[in-house]
C-alpha cells in the first residue's frame, strides 16, 4: 500500500518525530476526570493548570450572561425574565451592530462602541491617562492579539531572526506561540528568592549574550506573573521600560491578570500608565502592545472569547499592517465582543443589576470569600471586614450553636469551597 | 522629537509604503452608511460585497438564538418562554461543557459532542462515505482554519517556498492569507466562456510554469465558487483530485457555499465523496482539508464565529503537529460550536421547533421567497410552485383587488424585499 508518506514526503521531513506536545487524547482524558469532579469533588482535581474558573465551578456573572443572551434572543428584551438594566444594555449593543443582529461581522478591530468602552475603562483604570479607541483592536482573547502582534514582529533567519526576551519560568504554550510565528525565545530567568523578581541587571546579561543567535526585537513581560504571582513595582516596570528604550524593543506587556492581586501591598500598575507618568522621552516614543481579556479575573468567562490589545506609539504604516493582519483572523466573536463591554462598562451604583454584579475587584478579600461560599456552597457566614479586622488579615466567622451533625456538614461544605476557592485566588 | 520611526528602524523598514488594505476609517465609513441604510434601505447599500446576510437583514434562525442563549443564560431552562426542544438541546450541549458551562474553554479542537455532530452531518450529507470526529476540527469560523492549514504548508524560501495553486478570480482576502503564512499564489485563470469552469489542462500549464518560482505544494479550490458561483460537476471534480494526486498536491476545499445552489440542473457534491467513490488509489492517499461554517448558507451567523475542517489522510505525525498549532490559537467561541451542532444535527419532523427552522435548502425557490417576503415585509403572497409552475421557473401570485394605495405600497414593500433577497440569494 502507498501511504500518505509516501505521496506527500515534504510533510513527513517537515514533521515526523515532533512531540506531540497538546494531545487530544490528554485533553479527554481530562475531560473525563472533570465530568467524574463535577458529580464527586475530588482533591485530585482542584488544579489550577487550565486557568479556567468556570471548569472549576464559578458561577458566571448573571449580568454578563442576561444581556448576552438578550443580544442572542431580542424577543427576550420584551420579557419580565431578564431584569431591565440588561435588556437596555443589550438593546444599546445591538444598535451597534450591523443590521442590529450579533449574526453579522463587526469591523475587523471590534464594535467601535466597545473600542471606546475599553479605552474608557483604561482611561480611568489609569487614572486619566488617555487611550484612543482606534488604538483598541479587539480579538478572541488576548492569545489571538499577541499571535497578531508577534506575527508583526517575527521576521529574519539566523542572527536576523527576531528574538523575544521573556521571563522564565513560563507557560509552555507561549514558546510554541512564539515557535509557529517565526520567533526565537530569549529566556531571562526571574529571582526566587526575591519573589520571583524581575531584574534589569538580567535582562541586560541575556540581551548582550543573545546577540550572538538572534537579533532583539521585542520583550515579553506578563504582570501580574503566570505562574508566579509576582506583581512588579512602579520601580521595577520603569526599570523595564528604560531598557527597552535603550534597546529599542517592543514591549508585549500580558496583564490578564490584572484583577487578581490580592496580597497585602501589593497594587497593580498598568505599563501604559508609567509610560506616560515617564515624560515624552519615553511616552512619546517606547512601543508597545498590551493585553486583557474575558477569561480571567473575576470574569472568567474563557469560553466566550474576548481580549482586547492596547497599542502605544505605533506608526500609522505599521498600524495598517496590523489591520491587514487583522482581517485574514476575521472579527471576533461578537459575544465576546458584547461581555467585553460588560467588564469595561460594569453597571453602577443604582442600577438594578448592581447589587448582584459581583464587584471582586473592589471587594474586601473576606467579603468576597462569603459571598461566594454562599453562592456557591449555600452556607452563610460573616465576613471579618464587618468586625474591624486588622488591614491586611481576612476571617470568618461560623456560629456553632448547631447540631453537631449541622456542623459536621458546615466543615464539609467549607472544606471543598475553600480548595476550590483558593484554586481560583492563589 | 525623537519619533518612533527613529527608534523603530526595522518596523520602518519593514513595513513603510505598505497599502493599507483593509483600513478601520474605509469600514467605519461603510457602517455609517449600512446605518443610515437600516432606518431608511437605499439601493446603493444593497451590495453583497461583505457576504453577510444579517447586516443585510436576514432574520436569524430562532432556535440558533434559543438554544445558545440557553446555554449563556441556563435561567431560562426552566421558563416557558423557550420551546421545549431549545431547551432540551441547551440541557444537553451544556452537559458536553467542562463545568457545564459556555464560559470555560473547550478541548482545542472542539467539543467532541459537536464533534461527532458534525461527523455524522458529514457522513449523512455524502451518502453514508464515513467521517471520523477525531479528524474534525472546529475553530472560529473556516477562515480561522485555513489560517491553521496553510501556516501548516507554507514554509521554504525562494524556489523552495510553498505554492499554493488558487482559482482567478478569487477574493482579495485569500491572497492576503497566504502571503500573511509564508506561502506564494499561484494564479490559476477560470473560463468566464465556459460558466466560470476549473479546466485541468490550465493545472498543468500552470504548475508547470511556476516551478521556476516556487514549489507547489498545495491546491485551494472554493466550490461553489467565490465570487463566481461555479459549481463543479463530479467530472471537474474528478479531475483535480486526479491532477493533485499526481502533482501530490495538499487540497485545500473551500465548501462554505454548499448550501447556495440555487441553479436548475446544479447539484453540490462533495469533494470527500467523490474521493472516496474513486477508490483507495485515491482515497487512502490524497491528502485534503475541506472546510465549511455557520456563516453562509441559510444560517448566515458570520458573528457567532464557527466552522470546521475535516481532514483527510493526514499522518498522526503531522495531525499532532495540527493539534499543537490549533492551541496557539485556543479553542474557538462555544456559542459558535453550539450553532454549529444545530447546523449539524437540525430539528427533526415531530419537534416543536421543526416548522419554524427555516428548511432553506430543502424548500422551493419561491416558497422560501414568499416566507421570507412575509417574515421581513410584513407581505403575504402565494408561491407559483402551489400553482404548479414549469419545473426551473419561479413565480409569486398577488392578488390586485385591493385599492390603489394599499397596491402602492404592496409593490414598495416588494421593491425594497427583492433586491435585499437577490442580494442575498444571486
Amino acid at each position: 500500500m502507498i501511504g500518505p508518506w509516501k505521496r506527500m514526503p515534504f510533510l513527513r521531513k517537515m514533521y515526523s518525530g515532533k512531540r506531540r506536545i497538546w494531545s487530544s487524547p490528554l485533553e479527554n482524558q481530562i475531560k473525563a476526570e472533570a465530568q467524574q469532579w463535577g458529580q464527586k469533588p475530588s482533591k485530585h482535581l482542584i488544579d489550577a493548570s487550565w486557568g479556567d474558573a468556570h471548569r472549576l465551578g464559578m458561577k458566571p456573572i448573571s449580568f454578563v450572561r442576561q444581556v448576552t443572551a438578550a443580544c442572542l434572543y431580542p424577543e427576550l428584551l420584551h420579557s419580565e425574565t431578564l431584569p431591565v438594566d440588561a435588556r437596555m444594555r443589550a438593546q444599546r449593543l445591538l444598535r451597534e451592530c450591523y443590521g442590529g443582529s450579533v449574526g453579522a461581522y463587526s469591523a475587523m478591530s471590534g464594535i467601535p462602541h466597545v473600542q471606546r468602552s475599553v479605552s474608557d475603562f483604561i482611561s480611568r483604570r489609569d487614572g486619566g491617562v488617555p487611550s484612543d479607541p482606534d488604538n483598541i483592536a479587539i480579538c478572541n482573547g488576548s492569545q489571538s492579539a499577541l499571535l497578531v502582534i508577534l506575527k508583526l514582529l517575527s521576521y529574519g533567519k539566523g542572527l536576523n531572526q527576531t528574538g523575544v526576551l521573556a521571563p522564565l519560568p513560563i507557560y509552555s504554550l507561549f514558546k510554541l506561540m512564539l515557535t509557529t510565528q517565526g520567533a526565537f525565545m530569549v529566556p531571562c530567568q526571574l529571582f526566587e528568592e526575591e519573589g520571583w523578581a524581575l531584574k534589569v541587571e538580567e535582562l541586560r546579561r541575556v540581551i548582550q549574550a543573545t546577540r550572538s543567535h538572534c537579533t532583539p526585537r521585542a520583550m515579553y513581560v506578563i504582570n501580574p506573573g503566570n505562574p508566579t504571582g509576582h506583581v512588579q513595582s512602579r520601580e521595577s516596570i520603569e526599570g523595564v521600560i528604560q531598557f527597552a528604550a535603550e534597546e529599542r524593543l517592543f514591549l508585549l506587556i500580558d496583564e490578564v491578570y490584572q484583577d487578581s492581586v490580592h496580597m497585602e501591598g501589593c497594587e497593580f500598575i498598568s505599563y501604559k500608565k508609567v509610560l506616560f507618568e515617564m515624560g515624552p522621552e519615553y511616552s512619546d516614543t517606547v512601543q508597545m502592545a498590551s493585553l486583557h481579556s474575558i477569561s480571567k479575573g473575576f470574569m472568567g468567562e474563557c469560553g466566550l472569547r474576548g481580549g482586547y490589545m492596547e497599542l502605544v506609539n505605533i506608526d500609522p504604516p505599521v498600524m495598517n499592517v496590523l489591520h491587514t493582519l487583522l482581517a485574514t483572523v476575521a472579527c471576533s466573536s461578537l459575544i465576546g465582543q458584547i461581555a467585553l463591554d460588560i467588564m469595561a462598562d460594569p453597571p453602577q451604583e443604582g442600577d438594578p443589576s448592581y447589587p448582584t454584579y459581583l464587584k471582586v475587584a473592589g471587594m474586601d478579600a473576606s467579603q468576597l470569600y462569603c459571598s461566594r461560599l454562599l453562592e456557591e456552597a449555600d452556607l452563610c457566614v460573616e465576613p471579618g471586614c464587618e468586625y474591624g479586622q486588622r488591614e491586611g488579615t481576612h476571617h470568618i466567622r461560623i456560629c456553632v450553636l448547631t447540631p453537631t451533625e449541622n456542623l459536621e456538614e458546615v466543615l464539609r461544605r467549607l472544606r471543598v469551597f475553600h480548595l476550590r476557592f483558593l484554586s481560583q485566588f492563589s
